[in-house]
């Protein structure tokens, strides 16, 4: 089902109806509103006006459009501000980050939560029960803008008070925290300060807890908002729309509460953000490379335990990146059927129509800016409407042979210490998930700790810390298991374990390390054996007593393996991430194929999408009843067929 | 006629006459002073010395020098900073930018502008009528350092109430910068804050009255400096010394209250500070890009109303770039006739002696540091001053046939939204004026709105915003118009126009942009047609009534002609560049050449000029008189000769 | 002889005892302890808790191990902080550094000495005389993560007192800083502020005055501390453990007061500090470069006034750089020896034992961490050890035939003021002692002013501003002098010389430089004559009455000799530095050979020692009698024999 996002305070009134009407000729169901409108909604402190959204969700639910509406938490405005200055979040060079764009406030602000209390109870009071009304989002992108952190008083408060009841005693945190070192002993958790701004870096352990802490804080947030809207909105899920690369709180933990996932997909600006080559930023520039968007499906049909949205999706170019060309024709439709092939229960578009004024002006719509005009974008979801007709409903995706454990505590630590300068967790994650997809392979995305039966094969990029959980996990999976550099490398108080790395997981992989080397960019080690290529950025130096498939040049083990585990001693280049991952997957027995750089596959409920992102054709294969698009699969077109058997 | 900058407050009072003698020798007509002595004339709170300048001043006319005097604002002295702590104006990180070494004043603060008006008025009084002096300099390099902009408590005030000017009620605010977005708006002047320090990007219609704001600053308080000199001072004309490339406010308005414009011309410097690539970069490193000075020469003549002055021509290598080579042997000859070429009345080096201390030790002056005897450039500026002799009495330079119109607003609105990292304003308005150059032409420069009336070509190589003038003049012009990417893309209020870029130029364009496209440094699209090469950073993608002369590879238009008008819908590459100037100088009827890189022309009073950068040598053309130089042109050197005919 | 930095603090106490054994059996004599240890020996205000760190120094010595005991002031604890925060420095943004690494003190806060005093003389009263104890180390690395400047209140108020001191009145503060340059006078002590966060630069001569005013309370604040332990801990003696390639502060002038020197040695580390090309990063990644180590070495045996320890040396990977890789086998065995070679008393491993927690985790240990087990580095030293044994006592390393005169205040001048952005002094010096070590010969530092008699060559690489007894030392030196650029072009108040460069070795050099130029990378010079190569990032056009040898191709002298002098007027590429070092070293009858870029050579009392970095073998000559290692010499494989002759 498509979607799309709308502002009706952005418009006349005059507009609302006709936009409707044009929303559902265009093959619309769902419409998601209200999520930045706060000035709107409450012009001075306690005088609301409600009537005029009334009217709008009225028009629309009366056009048949189905509504989401979002808490406006993301924008208080500036009568809100001037009255509670502790509101805002304060950078990381201690300026305080004020009033002008949005995301203006710091998770830690008492006046903050008591006022989001406030606003979300009178929404969720008055437009509760609304009948056009079928769902809610919290709030917008939380963190976006590096708005999950902050380093105000506020923080510090809150700081001492979670460390205080974690800890109990200055004794305990001098211990966990290893305080010793360089005499950063406290004798009253008063004396506690935030682990910013000091003469070099601080304490490692220190800025671990800082991050849970507030991975905590946006959960807890998140969760009090949620228990409003179930209080006062009987029979409607909640969903928050999370984003692209972005780490900075557990995402697990939020989708244990949401009834279903959602995320913002830009594949297009993804492109200048993740860490590519500028040689491939120039090849996939206005198409977008062929697992950004279906990593964060896989990703948050994850966290949303199966079910997820694309709440916004890039209907052409877009204003935030550092160039923002227009996509490809075709792109849309292709980006919008991908997110289906991988499960999503609808896909919808930000925005109706591209605001001519304010800071995403430059922000296409699937109408051009102010006007009643389908823009390019436009056309192309028309084009998906039709043929979503043709293809008729799609059942849930079903359960993927691979399986990633994607764990957000491993991006804060190895940020926290990188140690290489280039060691950048979802860089690594995304390109193992690319070599897995390049085989043919559909994948699920795991929590840490979570079962992992089922899944044939196991792939864990890196882990430092090592959770009882976790241990139990791996020891209870039936599949292969294929480890990754550092995992195991730290305890959940950022210290080495005693028994040195992997820790918990010595004895299931048969190895320990005793000393890493981060490999600067014109550095890199040969493996080979079983498996070859280069050792590229990190390199674990293992003893094993498991079977060394692969060694460096120097004969110190490569790739380890003993029983179901393999464990990999280093960051992989190209070359040797897609031997070592072919080479599990033919432990695991799966079914592989060998896919060319620009094409991807995927199934769904007995049917198989085909995504070509250009370059060269590719054939699909033969004997196939293909239900959308030709076998010469051209450049930018998708072709859909039902699957004989598992591909 | 040639100049000097002098500062006998850094020499013993002995020295004046021996160095106003030997001024004179060198055959130096105006000697420019007094505008950093602030600390020398009013070492305390109202206990102003004019004696000793008195004497300086006596001392140089003495010796039939004339004067032109600087009021010293660029440099208040420490107890008044002391004094007046809000003087001081403040970064964009907040924080304040204080004393030790230039500017160190914001233009909103009110203690300055009554700090200003009394001095101004003290110097005006005693030295207006002096018998030496013909003119005055106001201040010295507006906004040198980022010093137009501020951010301060000062800064705040002031804009709120230029905003409550302009805008009368809140309503009509938040109307104009469409504060609806993101919750922005406010119900009192009172709530607006500066658009800065947010948490992302601010409102960008705020930031361009920002802009404007404080643009309009800075002219009203060199109105009320001249207002002050012209009372005291008659029959004294009043110039500023503007910079190069340098667009923080608007020099068009400036330059009506001025007699005459000046700059401050530093070739070599420049070629750090203009984004050419690395390898041009290199090229020029020694004799300055050939388009760098004469670029500003006509720029400047625009502003002055066909009057300018360089107040300040680089003698030898300079202290401020971040490298700064000897130039090489006969570039300070070059450089001056080349000024003059374009128009110049004056050329005055900066400075007569290299200062042996302070912070520009490491700026070379006609004299070595400290002593009486020339330097190498001292020694070139002898020269020039026996062959201004030769040459005889230059008249005024005459309209061009080509005109760029040059937008200051341009330069904000781009800077302010860029939307593709390397779209720089000035960067094209450059690049065309260089293949303009290629082409044998002289340029003028005229501000938006202007008449063009008498051009046979008029470039716009980029005008978001255009004015109803604007539009007028375009209307009345005769010759042919070539616009360029993202024209008329923008409303006064920063908003994208009802009817689509190019809004007011539809009809004379026959043109709409649906949507458009910035590309990063490696993706590039061809364009082929009536004009050839390759569209970088920049496309709009177009739909076009007018006659489409070129496409891309993808059918969409990339050059439109409607009648006179031409549209580009691209930022060109070099080829592109100039095919298209060369097929609008064509369309316009322009006697045209193809000259080298490192060759330029330019005529002035039926002589014309020839000028080598050097590499290989050139061949000036048959059959002319030859007044200086030689007919085969060697690098480094120039040639003048009477012309027969226009070239 | 061989030590190790112990932190009994870190372990339990019950492993005390089995570490001072292992230590012994590894062959070590020396231990320090106790530098970061504050907090654990004043937990609060005056509460004292001494007992402990007295129970680790009896078990260290009663197992043999001498002790070098360190006051704890790099790391103030958090009471200490939160009592006076007037001790916190503040960074050049103006913001305070705060509690949470180490070094967050100020030299200039009153306060601080009054506690710094308290701390050194209560260990110092209770320690001093311990049985065990041999030495004393004051505090740590003073300057690290730049921590000698500060820009605070105390700071200024410091400031003002020492240049009251220094200039006794404004007007003579005035005139030596050319304050007229800008209106900078100023009327009262007071009324000087910071050389910094103004709009532009500030006055080189002021913050010149600031660095130095910085370097002497450095110094003195050393000089308290070593008071302090002389009066209460007589017969020991004290050093400090200084940094590499690190210019902030006077080195010599700290030398002079301690009994001998030391200095932290990371080889690796320095490898991504120092301004290499990104190729020779790459190819010394994980060997270190053949001469940072032994350039420090020289350095420090220079300051020590000819005794020096390695205080620290890295044994396996560091934690601090950008990337941080495991060193090749060997090269901790070999890095040992070559600070032996290079005339070390003790070599002393940073650090016994890993610490699984705290900021440094990822830095080595001759233990793994936490554990009673050698890492490779421990066995490498243990290798080293047995070694030792076999060659026997070293004498002290005599006098050398080179010398290099390192000037701190040419590091500050050249940074205050770089003019090309390139210019980094100590980049300088190092390629000139790597050009001179490829021709196989042994080098001393040797500090501005200290008498040269005796050496065959002395090296200056640049000495902007030469003192009274720098030049009375030149002009009694017996051997060759090579003057690099820049060398004499400013006075003691950084002003050009009266003269103009090199000033006070006008005569001497028999040159003149009449202007300077600085080149960009792309841009370089030839030089041709009795030396060749180019010059790249600096040039000085000189006038010569000396014999010119070489020249630019534009004519002007290269290299200039004049007598005993030479004078090489540009910063010289990698040809032409080796060129004129071998021209020098040929004029000064020296000993050369031509070693390739992996091997380097150095002698000590009667021994040859020959270390090879890597890549090709080597062989040694033959005819020698080889203690240790083999003829040909392996990468990563040092080799020592008895010298015949000198080389
Ligand atoms: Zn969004
Ligand atoms: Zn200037
Ligand atoms: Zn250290």
């Amino acid at each position: 089902m498509l979607g799309v996002c709308y502002y009706p305070e952005h418009w006349p009134e005059a507009w609302w109806a006709e936009d409707a009407r044009r929303m559902r000729a265009l093959g619309i169901s769902y419409v998601r509103i209200g999520e930045f409108a706060w000035s709107r909604l409450e012009p001075k402190r306690g005088a609301y006006d409600f009537a005029w959204l009334e009217r709008a969700m009225d028009t629309l639910a009366g056009a048949g459009l189905k509504i989401v509406l979002g808490t406006p938490t993301a924008t208080p405005p500036k009568w809100l501000m001037d009255e509670y200055p502790d509101i805002a979040p304060v950078d990381e060079q201690g300026r305080v980050r004020g009033f002008g764009s949005r995301r203006h406030y710091t998770f830690s602000s008492e006046s903050w939560w008591r006022e989001s209390r406030s606003i979300v109870e009178a929404i969720a009071t008055h437009f509760g029960e609304h009948p056009g009304l079928v769902g809610w989002q919290t709030d917008n992108e939380y963190g976006c803008h590096d708005t999950v952190l902050s380093w105000g008083p506020e923080d510090l408060k809150a700081f001492r008070k979670w460390l205080r009841r974690h800890y109990q005693t200055t004794d305990q945190l001098n211990e966990a925290w290893g305080n010793v070192f360089w005499s950063m002993e406290v004798q009253s958790f008063d004396e506690v300060s935030l682990p910013i701004l000091a003469v070099t870096e601080t304490n490692p352990a220190a800025r671990l807890d800082f991050w849970r802490f507030k991975s905590e804080e946006v959960n807890a947030y998140d969760r009090m908002q949620c228990d409003i809207i179930r209080r006062f909105s009987p029979g409607r899920w909640v969903t928050h729309n999370f984003m692209g690369f972005f780490n900075e709180f557990d995402h697990w933990q939020l989708g244990r509460h949401l009834d279903l996932a959602s995320w913002d997909s830009y594949p297009i600006g993804f492109v200048e953000r993740f860490p590519f080559s500028e040689q491939e930023r120039g090849r996939w520039a206005e198409t977008s490379h062929p697992d950004i968007a279906p990593f964060h499906h896989d990703l948050y049909r994850g966290v949303g335990q199966d079910r997820f949205w694309v709440m916004e999706q890039q209907p052409g170019p877009v204003n935030w990146a550092s160039w923002n060309p227009v996509p490809k024709p075709g792109m849309v439709r292709l980006w919008t059927w991908e997110a289906f092939a991988h499960g999503a229960e609808v896909v919808s578009y930000f925005r109706w129509r591209q605001a001519p004024f304010g800071q995403e002006q430059n922000h296409a719509g699937l109408n051009l800016p102010g006007l009643h005009e389908l823009s390019q974008g436009g056309r192309e979801a028309e084009a998906v409407s039709t043929e979503l007709q043709v293809v008729g409903p799609l059942g849930a995706a079903s359960r993927a042979q691979v399986a990633i454990v994607y764990d957000y505590q491993a991006s804060w630590v190895t940020r926290i210490q990188p140690q290489g300068r280039d060691f950048c967790y979802h860089e690594l994650v995304f390109r193992w998930y690319e070599a897995a997809r390049r085989l043919g392979l559909d994948i699920d995305f795991v929590a840490p700790g979570a079962s992992l039966q089922g899944y044939g094969l196991v792939l864990v990029p890196s882990m430092p810390i090592v959770s009882d959980a976790a241990t139990e996990a791996f020891a209870k999976a039936s599949g292969i298991l294929l480890f990754g550099p550092r995992t195991g490398s730290r305890t959940s108080s950022f210290a080495i374990p005693d028994n040195l790395p992997p820790g918990p997981l010595a004895d299931l992989t048969g190895t320990r390390t005793i000393e890493a080397s981060s490999l600067r960019p014109n550095v890199r080690h040969r493996v080979s054996g079983a498996v070859s290529g280069h050792a590229i950025r990190w390199r674990d130096h293992l003893e094993a007593k498991g079977e060394i498939i692969a060694r460096f040049d120097d004969g110190l083990p490569a790739l380890v393996s003993n029983g179901r585990s393999f464990l990999l001693a280093c960051w992989p280049d190209g070359e040797l991430t897609q031997s070592v991952l072919s080479a599990v997957a033919t432990s695991a027995a799966l079914d592989t194929c060998s896919l060319p750089d620009h094409v991807r596959l995927r199934r769904r409920d007995g049917l198989t999408f085909a995504f070509n992102y250009g370059g060269v054709e590719w054939i699909c294969p033969d004997g196939v009843e293909i239900l959308v698009g030709d076998r010469v699969l051209c450049s930018q077109q998708l072709a859909i067929w039902r699957s004989p058997a598992p591909h």
